[in-house]
């Protein structure tokens, strides 16, 4: 059995040193999925089974890949047919099966560190724990705000489709407490015509802006209008999930084409990954004017697993990276507004072999380009160390962008962080080992890398 | 030149400690090429080219790739025309090209610890040594039953044709000595059409069977009952060789088409694939039937030197690992019998870089699949190091199979197990330091990768 | 700020006393593109923007990728235009934007070790720094034949085209210096008529040789004057650049419809593809009947910045990598010419993902073929590391050709073999560590991959 508590920390020397000097830094949290509501309403969170469990694709996934049934663990079971000290039970009893996982590592930080349980988990400590989490969850310091401030989260970025009315932003907004919580532009559903609501969300968002969709300059002009929307409720960025990676400039008539036959929904999945890839470069023109960031998350096959994707719909744990081709499939963009330094664009691969051989040259080349954190699966200990290996050589640090948490897990943010900062400093400790820099270059880029690269890049003390 | 005996473990501190608590472990080897003769008829080994120099194409390899001529090393020579001792001191003198292999640290470790030589191969030593291993051979303490008592080995499993009487294996059981050595069906020829025995061995396997092999059906009897031929001999596992890798479930009609062409040599290239790829289903099905894990190998370009294939045949250092793409590749497996935790498929790749950006995600999602160990020109100390840091974050460590030597050298299996431990306990040790896990975790998780999966995964203990 | 000479190497225990022992070896630098004009007219070099700033590629893409436009250092502007101080000045205020960068250990090493330079590189030193390095330059001791001297060089090689008259070289020759500056043969616009220059340089090359090459056979015969003509000045090795890597022998008559197509200016892009991958067998014929070491550089997207194509021409850090089927790509070749061990082809790549899965079981079987060092973006501590991780366990060490610096900056030439010697310092007392090889052997390797390998596979000693 672990002894409790032990995953604090187990760095030494330098790289003790660096960590110790960053791990109490603000943290900025530029690209993740929390629920603004939360923070509008600021209502307790429910069980930990509801808060910690079901919702928590690393977990799920790996239970089920061991033959635990996803409705054993309340996926696919109405709330109330659920029992949430019977899911953290069975959730215990394959703590094992996490050893080594990134998962394992937030949650040990998590329990200790937010919730300051002394004991490990284990199949006999599972119910007191249960227990102890959600006492706390219904303590006031547990509600939303409270652990907002505890978390010392500077900034909070969530991610809102393109015709969310912001109401939860505009009422953290007007509320008497001063967490900034900002939303981000992710239009996917009104740019890519394979998304299952392209045709219906197009024509809502000219309701929605007043603007006649039935034009592909209304259409854009709509685009335009939601962006400005995002930009009053405070977002400094857009989002944007690419499954082909292609970017072409169409030429007029071509475009007009695509549009009216995507709003048919009479377009070629061949037409349709050409049509977002122009619309892509239109984002970034639209990003040069109104300084938006662009943010662009490429390369996952998506529910892998037909019969969990009928069964319990997508993100059901089966999504699979592949591999991407970042130069030819961002040529029509880069060709067109690459040698902008007004535009910030923001990449993100889960293809590591794209690091040294693709992304990290053309990080450091193009004025507009950056290269986002690992990601997902490589968002680990082992990823970070991948991730400065292949990158920094080529890219230097300036040509990234921090760190991001790109969670809907609010309790795991400070964990990820973490955890990120003790990469860090890893990774500066062994440069200054090797002879590639001083400890005062090391301990300024661990600020650098913990801190300001995020606010830098986001644009977060422009606004 | 080298101090005989360094390359015994140069571990240190928690490593060592790691690594002396599993070292003496039994060895399982659930996939390997032994010959189940040599523990039938007990006969001594012939003379020490023969047993450590002529059949090693890691070897062989790397003393053509420095212009020394195959011939010169026995291979294509009949054998009363070799000479061992020649051979050997030619082996001695190229011993320098040998450094940093794994071949090096084998051979250094079966010399030392399997001969008990205390000398340093070297030009000078090579008749010496050669005569000390020859003697070794002639005593009846290096006859092969003796060597599998001595190097506690727990379970031994040969790879066999799907045709194959089995009768080494019987003599085995039949004699009296507990040493457990177990055959693997491994059905190639009579899967895939493009393998140049299959209309011969197809309707052999008719006959041996005594079912009618002229339909489809016949056919699919004929392989379970070869199955279960397998299975009563003590079988536990199949194995696939697979070049193309593509899985897809064919409908009857076409099936019968392909099957009747696959049969009369008149299928095309792209047809046998197509044809093999369902046949692999059929054998994941099967597997579930009669709960025989089912390994597949990816991933190798067969010979492509096309002047030694003609000249020697197969086999002759010259294959070369290519990409594989497993999310497609195994879409129509998984997606029919994926979901089954009955079903144990282990997958084993040359190409290391799907392992973080495929396998470790599929492996950490589907309950029928886990992941092999690092297999071939990755079986090395380095290659080890790789796959955990690649695979674990994502997959954990119970979506893993332990170790296999794959060998046909069966001298040599001692050497493979032991570095697969130093292995582990290096890995281990610096998750120790790194804060990944405590040493409780990691003394149980080395005997865990060392024995205990290996014994699950393969079934071994279930039967 | 950075303490002046903090990059001095930071290796300790075993790193260090391995390092010691080859870091005063005579530098061998078998592949670069210095001008052996500086070595012939033997004139001061003229300032250190124009010296160490303006032409280095590593440099000018890092400042552009932030966003300095590339006029401002001196990019397409006249020499005359150029305000050197300036743009030294510039460079020093973003010396930040290159820590964790070989570019920075470069420069580091050459402002202290060759320059005496006690101060770190800062915009408040730029000037001071500016005018050491200036009062250096004109002093005897800096002219280029006093640095070879003093750098240790044993042997530098240049890069020269195909029509190259070669009187620099024969100047050098005929001069009262010792210093070994030699040609190497490359042929490209002779041999890819994708070439911009192969319709006019394929005629200058027969009037060159008096050679009519109307004929496809006088084409060849040309070639092989052209070869001897390099021979004769020195040379010892042959290089190519290869943009789509393929090899295939074709028939004669279509060599010559697709020869004569060439000439025209008439050949198809693939149909150039095609004639230039018979031509890469041809060299490889030639070199086993002339002896000239064959290099092959494989891998980059030319020029992906069309904008900086039009403005300033190639080579503006724009070229990217990409993936590399080696297997496929080399077999016309090597099942032509790769058994013969009198051909040494060196290969060098820019996708690393081939390093295990293709490079080293290749260059671990193939007689004719080694595996260069880790070439341009990945020539660097992490490059170096990453290399040797991945090759030397399958190849060995002996079908490696030790460091290449490749470089045309002739100042950073100490500064490139000492970062490789660090490398291989570290890369190999953590063989020892691991147990792989003992000190002895790590010492002897060292020595072998700082000098001799390269003396070797570029039978530098043989002539």
């Amino acid at each position: 059995m672990a002894e409790a508590g032990w995953n604090r920390p187990a760095l030494r020397g330098r790289a003790l040193e660096i960590y110790d000097a960053v791990r109490a830094l603000p943290i900025i949290s530029p690209h993740g999925h929390c629920d603004p509501n939360w923070f509008a309403g600021n209502e307790a969170f429910s069980d930990p089974a509801e808060l910690l469990i079901i919702p928590d694709h690393y977990v799920f996934r790996m239970l089920y890949s061991q033959g635990v049934p996803l409705e054993t663990i309340g996926i696919g079971v109405a709330r109330e047919d659920r029992d949430p000290r019977a899911i953290f039970r069975l959730f215990a009893q394959h703590w094992h099966l996490f050893l080594g996982t990134p998962s394992r590592q937030w949650l040990d930080y998590t329990f200790a560190n937010i919730f300051g349980i002394e004991q490990a988990l284990a199949t006999e400590s599972a119910d007191d724990i249960f227990d102890q989490i959600a006492d706390r969850l219904s303590s006031d310091d547990f509600r939303p705000r409270a652990l907002f401030d505890s978390f010392n989260l500077e900034v909070l970025a969530t991610t809102d489709g393109a015709l969310d009315d912001l109401a939860a932003h505009r009422a953290i907004r007007d509320a008497d407490w001063p967490g900034r919580v900002i939303p981000t532009f992710r239009p996917d559903s009104v740019l890519n015509p394979a998304h299952a609501r392209f045709e219906v969300d197009v024509p809502a968002m000219g309701v929605l802006c007043n603007v006649d969709i039935g034009t592909f300059d209304g259409y854009l002009e709509a685009l335009r209008r939601r962006r400005h929307w995002f930009l009053d409720a405070g977002a400094t960025a857009t989002d944007h999930d690419v499954s082909v990676l292609t970017t072409e400039w169409l030429d007029r008539p071509e475009l007009e084409r695509l549009y009216r036959a995507a709003l048919a929904n009479e377009i070629s999945a061949s037409d349709a990954v050409r049509f977002h890839g122009h619309m892509l470069v239109e984002m970034a023109q639209m990003s040069i004017e109104d300084g938006l960031v662009m943010q662009i998350h490429v390369g996952s096959t998506r529910s892998t697993n037909r019969l969990l994707l009928e069964r319990f719909g997508t993100d059901m744990g089966a999504d699979i990276p592949k591999r991407v081709d970042w130069v030819s499939g961002l040529d029509g963009l880069l060709n067109r507004v690459g040698n902008n330094p007004e535009l910030s664009l923001i990449a993100f691969t889960l293809d590591e072999a794209a690091y040294a051989r693709e992304l990290a040259p053309m990080a450091g080349h193009w004025p507009a380009l950056r290269l986002g954190p690992p990601w997902w699966f490589h968002d680990s200990l082992n990823g970070i160390r991948r991730y400065f290996d292949q990158v920094v050589e080529t890219a230097g640090y300036r040509n990234l962008t921090g760190f991001n948490d790109d969670t809907r897990a609010f309790l795991s943010i400070p964990a990820r962080h973490d955890l990120w900062r003790r990469g860090v400093s890893l990774h500066l400790a062994e440069q200054i080992d090797r002879g590639v820099m001083d400890a005062g270059d090391a301990h300024h880029l661990a600020a650098v890398l913990s801190r300001d690269l995020a606010l830098d890049a986001y644009r977060l003390k422009e606004r």
